[in-house]
């Protein structure tokens, strides 16, 4: 197994989740730019150095996790795929290609197993949402999602968090992912287009990939994405319109048992998912389970994950074990 | 004229309101509870004593400012009354009743005049959303919100600022307004229901305050309101639909030039409004003005305000000013 961007923080994510679900890996090789080459870094009490990245490094490489930026990934993934490796790639360079399936292990497991050499991690806002709404979706159907994230500064790596905790030390951020601060505001992502009405990438992303994941081509989905001053997770504020009738007890029930999935919903102690409270854990939370009083239809939830971990490694992780387990 | 609660962050807003906006005022009187009597606050170069809240605090005065909490609302606003004075309460005490008007001056002046002796400020989330939605509503119709709010914890008063602070700091707060953590972290306001499914109080009066200030007692209101680790501002992602045919270019022609509102929403520049670029400001911001994709009614907009001006100090002042003129 290798590891693309091994450096970065989804890449460290990687060797703690592949280490922690006791994956069993013959070799991991650990890849990064020439400006990280070098580093050291601990798997399972061996010291491994990144090397650089190159067009031999995936020879001998069965399955390669790539998290190194959508360049990287377009450059190289080619590369592996050519020289016989499996990519699990978590940038959006091949989300929404047709024949690379984009798969979260909960929900469509099955198109995992119709690769061409390369599958596509979702994007981290999408993961957790799909996730949560799936058992839902199946059991009441969907017909409509409006959506408004709180999302972590360190979906844009560390160098989002570099600018926050700077920020918030006084000091002048070397490097910034805004122009605007990001301590004590919010912030939204990039647009890619620049006329008046545009979405952001992010938005854009989310509203095709869950569509995709999903199988619903036209599903309505309305996306406002927003940074906030988090780093430990990603939150989202759900609103969802399902076709038949349905209780706050039926969708407690629907989300019961579910793997990689975590109610907390319980008024009576204030409790309810927050960032920081799904810091360094691989479920997906779900919690604030409500019915839109003046449309019977509607539910309301608030669906928070740690971005790095099951909205980046722990995903990529376990379609690994997808794969290994096809393959066994 | 007095202020009850100033030595409060609002109270303490209302000074500097009022001096920036030379409201024509004889002599101000500062009341407050026992234990912020004898604080010394600065108004137009002269030293005011707060006061002791007292049953003939109100005897010579003509109109009294009232942000000290609903418990003190209830117990002296009708003493106030009774001394002939006007009460513009902030507190949430009196906003649903019949007879008090609940009033944004730049939305529905006219209720203000209609009053019985006491007159509501609205709760900080709506008036920032009526004043933003008012001149859309007017134009093309409103049939639906779906509301997710991003709340300063300034919100919660000198507190949440103290707790976030303290937090950041790594002291342990002295006063907590949310059993979670506020650094890093989003929570929700209290629940006044233990139930399954119940919203907050927050919620709650979103939800009756819009439907009451837009006179529309059945607008479907769907609210999610969320507390950030913002100081300087609300900021709110609003999904509304019209009822007529609109463009992009509809919205930002009919948002331009109203009174108290600012457009910031230029994509090439990445600039829409932030918490922290309305912080100290009067006006309601409105950016990322969107149409949903799938839906050609549902609007999409930012709206971001300084809780304490608008939200809640300068709002009441206007009031104040509104009554002024009428008497003068």
């Amino acid at each position: 197994m290798a590891i693309v961007g091994a450096t970065g923080l989804v890449g460290r994510t990687m060797l703690d989740v592949l280490d922690e679900m006791d994956v069993p890996i013959d070799s991991l090789a650990l890849y990064a730019s020439e400006r990280s080459a070098g580093t050291m870094l601990e798997f399972r009490g061996t010291t491994l150095t990144v090397q650089k990245l190159n067009e031999h490094s995936f020879d001998a490489i069965d399955i390669a996790l790539f998290s190194a930026g959508g360049v990287l990934s377009r450059a190289y993934a080619p590369i592996a795929v050519k020289a016989g490796c499996t990519v699990i790639d978590n940038s959006s360079a091949f989300r929404m290609e047709p024949n690379v399936p984009l798969v979260v292990p909960e929900v469509n497991p099955d198109d995992a197993m119709n690769h061409h050499g390369i599958i596509a991690n979702p994007n981290c806002s999408t993961i957790q949402l799909v996730l949560a709404l799936e058992p839902i979706r199946k059991r009441f159907g969907l017909n409509r999602l409006i959506l408004s994230t709180y999302q972590s500064v360190s979906g844009a790596g560390q160098k989002g968090i570099d600018q926050l905790h700077d920020e918030l030390q006084g000091i002048e951020p070397q490097e910034r992912i805004s122009p605007h601060p990001l301590a004590f505001n919010t912030v939204f992502h990039n647009r890619i287009h620049e006329e008046r009405g545009a979405s952001t990438e992010e938005e854009i992303k989310m509203r095709r990939e869950i569509r995709r994941i999903f199988s619903m081509p036209d599903l309505p989905i309305a996306v406002t994405c927003v940074r906030i001053p988090t780093t430990g997770g990603h939150a989202e504020s759900v609103y969802a319109e399902l076709d038949a009738h349905w209780t706050i007890d039926d969708i407690h029930e629907c989300l019961s048992d579910i793997p990689g999935l975590t109610i907390i919903d319980d008024s009576q102690n204030d409790a309810f998912p927050t960032p920081i409270s799904v810091a360094g854990n691989n479920n997906v939370f779900v919690g604030r389970i409500r019915k839109d009083e003046d449309h019977p239809q509607g539910l309301m939830i608030w669906v928070v994950a740690d971005n790095l971990r099951k909205g980046a490694a722990t995903n990529a992780v376990q379609i690994a074990e997808l794969l290994m387990k096809k393959n066994s």
